[in-house]
């Protein structure tokens, strides 16, 4: 059996966008979108075009701009965002509607003020309305994560009837572990009539750090789209990070995917979201992060200079990193100072590799970090002669 | 059936140490130790003691200070590590010393060049040893996530024989899909002889963002100690996050788990080690990010106001984070700007509203934020009459 082929639906620009500091002008966004189209993301969800005159002209651009992917544009259950929507999307080669209501308790309770059969209302007519202006209209249950498998399969049931072409089930407040959000998935793929019409697709937040494996049990269970943004930014502590899920997929053979990312362009798109949305990437961030590919620890150096593969599984420059790096620390051993000084031209002997280390665990225990510059130092105290690496 | 109790093993001032410009002087490892400690972790992992001098010295210090977790010295499958790790740990009330080799495939052949049968050899002589100096003795069976089950069962039961009280099983590249290393554990329970005598504990890398996944897939096998640290850090993309994990064992009451952790420490104590350690935590960072509880789409705000659990599964205070933000950008809606405008002492009439809220838009538009003294600006300009809100 081939592959599945996995749509990697970007919402950088809009679910991204719209955490505090992040907001972009409309150049910014142009930027971004290009590079996304280059990335080779299936969907651009541009922005929300009711929430503000700034963000239906990013939306409208955007369409303009690029060619390949879907764009996407954001709304509520409501007529006038739809039309708005409809309006913003208008040069889009092809356009989606994405629209939606929330389906738990307590958003119908507290948020909508409503009844469970409203709701199935109010979801049908949004998206005939939607279906008025595109043919791609994807519905969006809000909550789903903490809705009720019975309801949430009847709305997803009546949705497809009215046309939607994607279901988006989003876990909102990052609360299933995820064995229940696989188990909801799979829910809906056995008892919603239709199903296989539609695409479904996981939107999973990570307020308790779960949001990629979230992402992951729901392709497991028969998802085929997955929403996520560059360095996971989004809402609250943010959205599923595109990089992860795009090298789990890539990494991992026997989940029988495939999507079309080239990997290679990760790092540095990070960068530029990261630098233009003023948003930082924390170090050890999986894959993007500056020390994803770092070893310092005595053990790992060893390790990796004998076989990267023994602590490595994903070759960093498939991901656009630069190479593994070896960075000398009081945790250091050995063959890690053999390596750096092999680096600067020094070729040690094991006698005075024994004397250098002594003196370099001295200067190693009051600083964070020996760099090239206090190798040299140490080497030059020592009186080692220095045979050319390079001969 | 009461809830199992699930033991906290805090690798901050080791794994997370070992970091590239992470390394912590005394002091300063002795401050956190006394944090951990008070948050209520269950073990310090508090260094690799053969490493430096620098570190024996902190292990001893921590061993002084601590008085109610078990304080652990990590060392490899080698007597000198041993003996040095046993002798930093002779002033603890409660010593443990962790000890291991490669299981891999990968580490056995690349890194240490030897043969399956060697290692068990090996790793029980290490344990055996170990025994001589302390009763409570950990073993970590490295790069046991790509380690062939069947190998590893064997390897574990041969420790445990040898007076292991602990059993670490490592995903040292951070490569399984939650579900495999879920298996992983779930196959050692049924499999190894004495496994009841022993605890399985879980240390999970990030490299693929699945770290807290894994780690939660292994208790729902049987694991029951987490190894973690303080906001995730460790080697390349770091461990396993303290504070994901115990959050999720407290909102997942169906998981029938408890641990010992203070909760309202989390936050600060995430400040103390990122501003000592010099690594920053990201802002959409689960749990203990800047952003963590912030919301700024209409959509979300407007839920919020209305009542915090549409969009928020924790407390803030829970986890001693500042309350909930309401943050407004482009993308807050008028119940946000109604809001914030009373916070600052206007209560809003319909129609001015609708005036302040165009205005708002326009200026939102161009900034990322827009501020309390931004907001009084527009209220001014729109005349808005403000009846005193606190009135």
């Amino acid at each position: 059996m081939p592959d599945t082929q996995i749509f990697i639906f970007d919402t950088t620009l809009r679910d991204g966008e719209q955490v505090p500091g992040c907001k972009l002008n409309t150049t910014e966004k142009l930027i971004i979108a290009k590079e996304l189209e280059r990335l080779g993301v299936d969907v651009i969800e541009a922005g929300f075009p009711i929430s503000s005159p700034g963000d239906f002209k990013s939306v409208t651009e955007i369409c303009k701009l690029v060619n390949e992917p879907v764009v996407c544009g954001l709304s509520r259950a409501v007529e006038k965002d739809i039309k708005v929507a409809a309006e913003a999307l208008v040069h889009a080669k092809r356009p989606r509607i994405h629209t939606g209501i929330g389906t738990s308790e307590s958003h119908i309770r507290f948020k909508l003020q409503t009844t469970p059969e409203k709701i199935i209302e109010r979801a049908v007519a949004a998206v005939a309305y939607a279906k008025r202006f595109v043919e791609d209209v994807e519905f969006y249950a809000e909550d789903a994560g903490r809705t009720d498998n019975v309801f949430l399969a009847r709305v997803i049931e009546a949705v497809i009837k009215a046309g939607a072409t994607v279901l988006n089930i989003p876990d909102t407040t990052g609360y299933c572990l995820p064995h229940e959000y696989g188990e909801k998935i799979k829910f809906l793929k056995e008892n919603v009539k239709g199903i296989d019409k539609a695409i479904i697709s996981t939107h999973c937040h990570n307020d308790l750090g779960l949001a990629t494996a979230n992402s992951i049990a729901g392709l497991q269970n028969g998802a085929r789209q997955v929403e996520c943004t560059i360095n996971g930014i989004g809402e609250r502590a943010g959205n599923t990070s595109l990089e992860e899920v795009v090298m789990i997929i890539k990494q991992h053979p026997g989940l029988e995917l495939y999507n079309r990312i080239n990997s290679k362009l990760l790092c540095p798109l990070s960068d530029m979201v990261s630098e233009k949305m003023g948003v930082v990437v924390q170090p050890n961030k999986a894959i993007v992060g500056a020390n994803a590919f770092a070893h310092s620890s005595g053990i790992h150096q060893d390790g990796v200079i004998k076989k990267r593969e023994t602590y490595e599984i994903i070759d960093p420059k498939d991901v656009g990193a630069d190479q593994s790096k070896i960075v000398l620390t009081a945790r250091s051993g050995r063959a890690a100072i053999a390596y750096r000084a092999k680096e600067i031209g020094y070729n040690l002997t094991k006698l005075e590799l024994d004397r250098v280390y002594s003196n370099f665990l001295l200067v190693a225990d009051n600083k964070k970090e020996v760099n090239d510059q206090d190798l040299f130092v140490i080497l030059k105290e020592q009186n080692v002669q220095g045979v050319s690496a390079t001969a």
